[in-house]
């Protein structure tokens, strides 16, 4: 059978290690999709640029027209990233005919409700297992291997970098700033690291979890977004007191109002598995409702294991060249005419239990003063731990200061707030009020 | 579209969930499908029997023929369970052109070479998701998700009976038989529990996915397999001592002499993440080259858990029906003539860690002469540790007992095994050795 020609665009990072793998195991690919995958044309920034693997039977271009408009390649694989030429590529390669694997989480996220519009139009298919977690075969397990369900919700591990950053400062004590500059010597950060800290990376990637589970349109901007830079270790170490991690999560649950779309750090019960998932490793806990909970686990970047996820996707493709388009697989698991409109909550319609930490006066009455703003507000509260003298290097005023951790039972985000905003106003109480939610993920 | 007509063979636990599923959530599963998949034959045992679910809308028979033989029913759904009944059932549906769904392990893993011969020649498909690890989507994420990897080996904890019972042993402090009883009277262990604690049912299970994992045939009869009756409490209280958890997993890996299968138990270290599955929970860790380590968790048997993936592959099939049968995904992940004749290893030719307990005199020299017989054996001692007086009720002779507990470094099964019968012949040491392998699993 006649070898399927690849054009990667991109060959980078994720790129070499598509190369790689369909170099080194092209016996066992083989065997698997039935017939030869391989790589005939490449657009890369600079081709004159020495590369550390070997590039011989692959026609090299600076412009990646080439690839796209070349009539002998049956798929483009997109890894150039960002959301504009990247955008353009993918429309372009679809005009030509031609199938489509991206590893483009950002572009999924923001510009793939247009994206599968043209795709279902041209009876083609945009894979894009890579765009989420990496390796793990997320997508596929989601919008195949839970098919039966009605999915109720899911949170996942989805940010390598701020998992590692969280991981470290658990367990050397040490605070963000120094784990950030570890991480970035390392390679698990980047220079620029705040697409992943503050969360939007995990942000795209949420977004189209939400959307293979819940058969809802992408939808970015709604993601209520909140990063790490907040975290301390000693949040991290009064968590553990209470028997709980934190972790940085994106969380889509189903709710009667509507759909929570959210991406924070998050208090997790120690004995839950996914609490004890580390370092760079990626995690996505599902509950549905006819399998219950189920967890994939595994790594979420790095050039193999991505690659492995646009291997995949390439088989995949390749198979399904031969079915007829109105029986595949949908993009967004559910058939484009089936998706729904379900609103998507505001953060201020969630309801969790919330981790609060303040600095008070060491006086009489001052519990009480909070406890009733709480009272007022209905929300009640689980525990109290008052810690010790509690020194913070601000101190302006001579009164002894003593740190309290409240741990609240659910309530809605906006009443926390409300109740957050005038505990803050107290004069009995310093500076402001450290808070996040915590989560059962039971 | 027309509606997909499925008929059941069988309509007890699997089968109602199956229909339930089917109802309850018709819409999504519609909306991901592409079109209506019901139910409208089944045969049962006895069609008087009073059941607790609504059975409007569907033939009821109780020769299963019937359903077999029925033009109507597009596919059918076999969950007779056992060899005979079942593999008559599967290999007349097939004669009649239709599609099979199973969700039968002991099937597959004996006769599913025949099978899959049948079905290919037909141009048919036979899915059995639901025969491993039960709502995992574990076939499809290997099968698929994973299809750019060498996988190099793969770990499962795939009998939920097992691992329940080792939970709970950890957790009380109390015997096999006691726990056993327990989880007789709570339904996670059968009233003849053997297939399960014996290992028999992880056996079929560990030989399906072997044979998906390294592109070979199914060779159940090639197993070596060892259950948990001869794990006791104070055996999972010294492995803890260790730093470890004892499992009972199957193993398949790929060395250089041949491919391992075998399911027993195993001590893992406790930071692994798969040590951490607990209850009636499965969970199968998979180590692949590009990827590196992937882990799947979920419920692995029950009703609804099980049903899910037997919806999961009626959705599959009715994809499969549009496509080239050549280019849809092979049963067993490798296309059937490129599955290799890599042979199976015997247990002597595995290499492990070990853990060793025996009971001996307390007297000098005692030590000596089995790290003698080791050494002999060119087996290495990681560490060895001394309990205090250990009585035990069958001793007869007077001699103060004491336990020795030694953990081997990585050595041949057949040389541990010379090992411990010289040990056993010495009369310093009393009864049997106990020995269980260790695996690192990183």
């Amino acid at each position: 059978m006649k070898a399927v020609n690849i054009g990667l665009l991109g060959l980078g990072t994720v790129g070499s290690g598509v190369l790689e793998i369909l170099r080194r195991n092209a016996d066992e690919i083989t065997r698997r999709a039935g017939r030869e995958i391989k790589v005939s044309a490449a657009a890369v920034r600079d081709k004159a640029k020495p590369r550390g693997f070997d590039t011989s039977g692959i026609v090299l271009t600076e412009d990646p027209i080439r690839v796209i408009d070349d009539p002998d390649i049956d798929i483009v694989v997109e890894l150039i990233g960002g959301e504009t030429v990247a955008l353009e590529a993918v429309m372009r390669a679809m005009e030509n005919g031609k199938y489509v694997v991206t590893a483009n989480k950002a572009l999924i996220a923001i510009h793939g409700n247009r994206i599968f519009e043209k795709a279902q139009t041209g009876g083609l298919m945009v894979a894009f297992e890579s765009a989420v977690a990496g390796g793990i075969p997320i997508i596929k397990s989601i919008r195949e291997g839970l098919a039966a369900n009605r999915i109720q919700w899911l949170a996942g591990i989805i940010n390598g970098t701020s998992n590692y950053i969280l991981t470290r400062m658990e367990e050397s004590g040490r605070d963000f700033g120094a784990v950030l500059g570890e991480a970035q010597s390392l390679g698990y950060a980047e220079a620029d690291p705040s697409f992943d800290i503050d969360g939007i990376d995990a942000a795209h990637k949420l977004t189209i979890l939400a959307s293979i589970a819940f058969g809802i349109s992408l939808q970015f901007e709604k993601v209520f977004v909140e990063g790490i830079t907040n975290v301390t270790s000693a949040d991290i170490a009064y968590a553990k007191e209470f028997g709980y991690r934190i972790k940085h999560l994106g969380i889509a649950r189903r709710t009667k109002q509507g759909i929570e779309l959210r991406v924070h750090p998050v208090l997790i019960p120690r004995k839950r598995l996914i609490a004890n998932v580390d370092g760079v490793m990626n995690a996505v806990l599902v509950h549905a409702d006819a399998v219950g909970p189920t967890l994939y686990y595994g790594a979420g970047a790095g050039s193999e294991p991505t690659a492995s996820a646009v291997v995949a996707d390439l088989v995949d493709v390749v198979r399904a060249i031969t079915t007829d388009p109105d029986n595949r697989v949908p993009h967004l698991a559910f058939q484009s005419n089936a998706l729904q409109d379900t609103p998507v909550l505001s953060i201020g319609e969630v309801r969790t239990a919330h981790y609060l930490r303040m600095s008070v006066v060491n006086r009489p009455g001052v519990l009480a003063l909070i406890t009733r703003i709480l009272g007022d507000k209905r929300i009640s509260i689980e525990t109290i731990l008052q810690k010790g003298a509690y020194l913070q290097p601000e101190a302006t005023r001579p009164d002894e200061r003593v740190t309290i951790l409240l741990m609240t039972q659910e309530a809605l985000e906006r009443d926390i707030g409300d109740a957050i905003d005038r505990i803050e106003q107290l004069e009995t109480v310093y500076g402001q009020v450290t808070h996040f939610r915590v989560e059962n993920l039971s």
